[in-house]
């Protein structure tokens, strides 16, 4: 059901990314080709959350803002229509900021320490003692971007999931001191086919890692990147039997090939033996080219006007400004700080 | 020196108060009457910090507001003139709330954790593990309210000067980031009478220990209060020998009493014995009753017309938006969130 009008019922969801680095395709099957299909069928805020990415950018000022227009054009390349989703860029709703002061007073430091994702980032970017404040809060910044637009839906990863229940937490919170429900609540929706593993087989494609094949790969590029691709080290003959459990070739495939049949009866072959490594990776190869062809293309297209682009992103962040803006206003009121 | 148009190089005050409650003789000790003569030196904002005040107010929605307009009057009363000082109310210039955004990137929580005014008003205020994030933060969000006036002095008790060493270490850190001067820093200065005790012999007069003379209390209300000031209590017999120290009206009188030499001579004669505190306490009421009943006068006249205060202040904090939506600004192309 396509709903060109959202009504007042039509579930609204918000996602997004931290413009960081171009987009992958672990981003494509965990995230963007989704929010094609989601874009027809709710009301899609998808967020470049610059001001979050700053909270461990701080020293690098500039990377953020390059990653800016390099996302969005990955956004618009994938099939994200600006015409049925709203593309926003965080910094320029100073409202998410203002919210997110608010909802500090509406959580305790406890609590965000106990948070779990906060947690594991906090190690996995190596913070350890010397957290920025910025980091340990960001939940109420994340609470801030979803309130403010009212979201119903919040597609996140499984590991995500505890930063959904502290937004509602303080949802709940802020309605009850307000002694109305002027927030709302939202749902965790988690995508089916979840993370992509690297091309070097690591659990997770990731820019940090360079395991990653990029939206906007050039032919040689994905050629290059197949070719490293993990798959069976103990299958060292075309003759020996190969196993499937962590081999990156087929999981790719299990994401991207649409012909399952074709697909099962070369496992079946692979598995058996006598079937080399480099005949799975040439199929592989042909169905990245084909896929990430049209997806190049228009991505340079698009790059060659940024003009037009920027224009998208300022029409879709007055749009969204406006949604934010109003659930400010209603916050500020609840808390009496309304005067004039 | 007057200077009715500030230069580059006037220095700018920031100051202000939560406005949880009317002002009383302590704040007019402390701070508002050296406002009185800085508003002839300075450029002087003077900020109702109500976004503050919800830091621990987040279940009394509604104390807030009401108080902002009292404690305006009370500025008026005093002889804060609108035309010299910057009256402004925290929660109508967002820009505060996003520089405070910003800021948290720059200071980590185990600095937060120490910063010695922070740990002191959280065991003040009972807190303890349940300490609002919002709280722990709140260095950030003062070093927000002072670098967006780019102030140069901000006048402070001395247990809030580790607040203005940590203003300033966010105000290198991110001139650092940025690789030029784009904040101030600023210096603490402590007015010379710090702390005036409660009518009952505490330390500080405050509303929540129900020891104040507030400066729009009734003749009724001082009269009463006089009579229950705390003196010496090994003074029984007005032949008795008297005792200054921790004595409240001798105290007040010290603080109040512009005639020294008829001060000196009284206290000489309470110490030797034979003056009864009835006499000293006579004198400290004539002198209230003389200081208040014009302020009342002033008070009650301005609260005729509420709408001509709320205009007030609603001037003030359009004139104080400007200078800090030009700082945000700065702050935001230095941080490269600058896109349209």
């Amino acid at each position: 059901m396509s709903l060109q009008t959202p009504t007042a019922t039509t579930p609204i969801i918000l996602t997004g990314d931290r413009p960081t680095g171009p987009l992958h395709l672990g981003h494509f099957v965990g995230s963007l080709r989704n929010r094609v299909t989601y874009q027809d069928e709710y009301r899609q805020f998808i967020m470049l959350a610059d001001a979050q990415a700053l909270t461990d950018n701080m020293d690098d000022i500039g990377k953020v803002h390059r990653n800016v227009i390099e996302v969005a054009l990955d956004y618009l390349a994938v099939g994200i229509d600006p015409a049925k989703s709203t593309i926003l860029i965080q910094s320029q709703i100073p409202e998410l900021a203002e919210l997110t002061f608010y909802y500090l007073n509406l959580v305790t430091v406890a609590r965000l320490e106990r948070n779990p994702t906060v947690k594991q980032e906090i190690i996995m970017r190596g913070f350890e003692r010397d957290i920025p404040a910025g980091f340990l809060t960001y939940p109420a910044s994340q609470a801030a971007d979803i309130s403010a637009f009212k979201a119903t839906i919040v597609p996140v990863g499984e590991d995500q999931i505890p930063m959904i229940e502290q937004c509602n937490e303080i949802v709940r919170k802020f309605n009850r001191n307000a002694g109305r429900d002027i927030l709302v609540e939202c749902k965790a929706i988690v995508p089916e086919v979840g993370r992509l593993p690297g091309i070097d087989g690591k659990a997770k494609m990731s820019k940090s890692l360079g395991n990653t094949i990029n939206l906007g790969a050039s032919a040689d590029e994905i050629r290059a990147a197949v070719k490293m691709v993990y798959t069976d080290p103990l299958h060292l003959k075309v003759s020996d039997p190969g196993h499937l459990e962590g081999n990156v070739a087929f999981l790719y495939l299990d994401a991207f090939d649409t012909d399952k049949a074709g697909l099962a009866e070369m496992k079946a072959h692979y598995v058996r033996g006598g079937l080399g490594d480099s005949v799975v990776k040439k199929r592989l190869e042909g169905i990245l080219q084909d896929m990430l062809a049209p997806i190049r293309a228009r991505r340079e297209e698009l790059a060659k006007d940024k003009g037009q682009v920027m224009q998208i992103l300022k029409d879709g962040t007055m749009k969204a400004r406006d949604v934010a803006a109003r659930t400010t206003d209603e916050v500020r009121k609840a808390l009496g700080l309304s005067y004039f």
